[in-house]
């Protein structure tokens, strides 16, 4: 779908860094007038909402730079190069709560910001989760605790703001809507 | 919250736009290792869930740069500086829908891209809309066009992709949710 496009007349690289890179691209308006667009290039990510057997929702606890404090989130991580998104979500699962799952189901995926950025997360749901004898570590600047939850703490977190992220909100709308079945 | 803190050591100022900022902080780990976080300052934004008498929901389809498509979305807009969200709300509502409304409520702020970003929305439902006769101008770089539809219409649009959008795929839930009690 191009309706509305901003043709691109140069395109200046501002940054390349190991998970991001920036650049500010000059565009022809619909109008005909010429702006600026300042983008941020990611390379996408996956989200895990994993499901116990009664109905809980396993959450993991990280500190998150960006916004100088810790959060509580489901489960998620940056797609590596050629990766499938479904490898991925089986590995950063794996990773984050030393859980497998028997049954992964797509949900949807979406853009987080794009008024600024490409970044897509893909949402999945993991359920008859079982443990991984000898699982896979973290990334070596990865910290995180875990925790299992019912809808109504996890709600009560929202409240809270401790539960303070997109894609989390949603995985708990989700949840509430899967479980009033 | 500070578990698992990361203190700053240096941080790199990168590229100051006119949207965003961007820089690269060294920190040091909770483990006493280093590392590098590469972070996008952004304003913030809000986003609206404008909901007609009739219980259908106010779409706006605009050309998103960084995602190189046209996508469909909630209105949202970014905060000034100073200015309290909700006045950003009911701005942005005008701007982009030419409707007003009598009723605006706070429903929850996330952040979009924890992981690298420190965009927050705070997002409002706006009910008992109106026509606002002389309605305020969109940015002169803001091109959209409306649509009105029910919650099914929005639900397929998510299925064919037209709505690809974190803020918009949690205002569907939301309003399943309203729409079942």
């Amino acid at each position: 779908m191009k309706k509305f496009e901003e043709k691109t007349i140069h395109s200046e690289p501002i940054f390349k860094g190991k998970v991001i890179s920036v650049k500010v691209d000059d565009v022809i308006l619909p109008n005909g007038n010429e702006s600026k667009r300042e983008i941020v290039n990611h390379p996408g990510a996956v989200a895990i909402i994993p499901i116990t057997d009664d109905g809980k929702i396993i959450l993991v606890e990280q500190y998150r730079k960006a916004l100088e404090r810790s959060i509580i989130e489901i489960p998620a991580g940056k797609l590596e190069k050629g990766e499938a998104p479904e490898t991925t979500a089986r590995r950063e699962l794996e990773e984050e709560t030393g859980y497998g799952c028997h049954e992964l189901t797509y949900i949807q995926s979406f853009a987080t910001s794009p008024g600024f950025a490409d970044e897509v997360i893909h949402l999945y749901a993991a359920k008859q989760l079982f443990t991984i004898e000898d699982k896979a570590d973290l990334d070596e600047d990865e910290f995180v605790s875990l925790m299992e939850v019912t809808l109504e703490e996890a709600e009560k977190m929202v409240q809270e703001q401790k539960i303070y992220d997109a894609k989390t909100a949603f995985a708990i709308l989700w949840l509430k809507l899967e479980q009033s079945k």
